[in-house]
């Protein structure tokens, strides 16, 4: 199981590809790549759009994930700036649906819920939990990589936990 | 020069293709074609934001418009509904800069003062100017598909506008 978290933003959209390997003798979670797709402010929102569409699918064909884990945004101070999110949003579905990915959507409470065990989590909490999950060194860099690897170790953690409840 | 005009939506996205033929003989606007891309609102959002986009890319390839002009819309009474718009609206900013067409957006208000007069006519002012403009038996139908058609006539219009000017 690959999973394509994905932190949507229109001038930095974080991104992690992280695998379960449950299923190996030492299966675990691994993080396979993240990065940040960075859009040029000066540029029009089609061409910003058109980029970050690009990159996901380019990241898709890549890795093959069976599914996208991608931030639900519905409430935001500024609108302007959450409408705009919903058009990076969109693109973003778009090319997961294009591709046959599953998708799911996490509100970013839930993925902090999920990943450090508290919803209010800080951004400093996030990254330590990313860091101890998949036994990097440091957390991943920037803090959008990182959100879009929370992204998804948040779907695969959902998954696990029925597994893990049972064994108990 | 062929302009697609879009008035965005998540249930229904509205479109006209209209031409300005003014460097012919009996040169005028005259409408190619108007309707609406439904989608199902029991199917998941990026299912519908895949619909929209294929439907959107079908339009481009069938008449090959110079121009997109759709709604800009930043000022919406639901947040959430608004935002959804936001992920239509990205799909089709992203076609149409996929098939290299040039881009303008216009708020509702610009759109209703350019082909109408007034930023604030109703539904049935835009219609009854609509079908003039395109000499028209009546309205296109239903509403999104003249809103969809207004919105490639305000471009039209707001292009033509110094010439008619400069006329004088």
């Amino acid at each position: 199981m690959i999973v394509l978290g994905i932190d949507p933003g229109t001038a930095a959209t974080g991104y992690g590809v992280v695998s379960d390997n449950s299923g190996e003798p030492r299966g675990s979670l691994s993080l396979i790549e993240c990065g940040v797709i960075r859009t040029a402010p000066r540029d029009a929102l089609s061409v910003r759009l058109a980029g970050i569409y690009d990159e996901v699918c380019a990241i898709i064909v890549r890795h093959r994930p069976n599914a996208l884990s991608i931030e639900d945004v519905f409430y935001a101070k500024n609108v302007r700036t959450t409408i705009v999110l919903g058009h990076a949003r969109g693109v973003v579905l778009l090319a997961a649906q294009q591709q046959g990915l599953s998708i799911a959507e996490y509100p970013p409470a839930e993925i902090k819920k999920t990943v450090v065990g508290a919803g209010a989590a800080t951004k400093e909490q996030v990254q330590f939990m990313v860091a101890r999950l998949l036994r990097l060194k440091s957390a991943p860099q920037p803090n959008d990589a990182a959100d879009g690897v929370a992204a998804a170790l948040a779907h695969l953690m959902t998954y696990r936990a029925p597994r893990i409840e049972a064994a108990r």
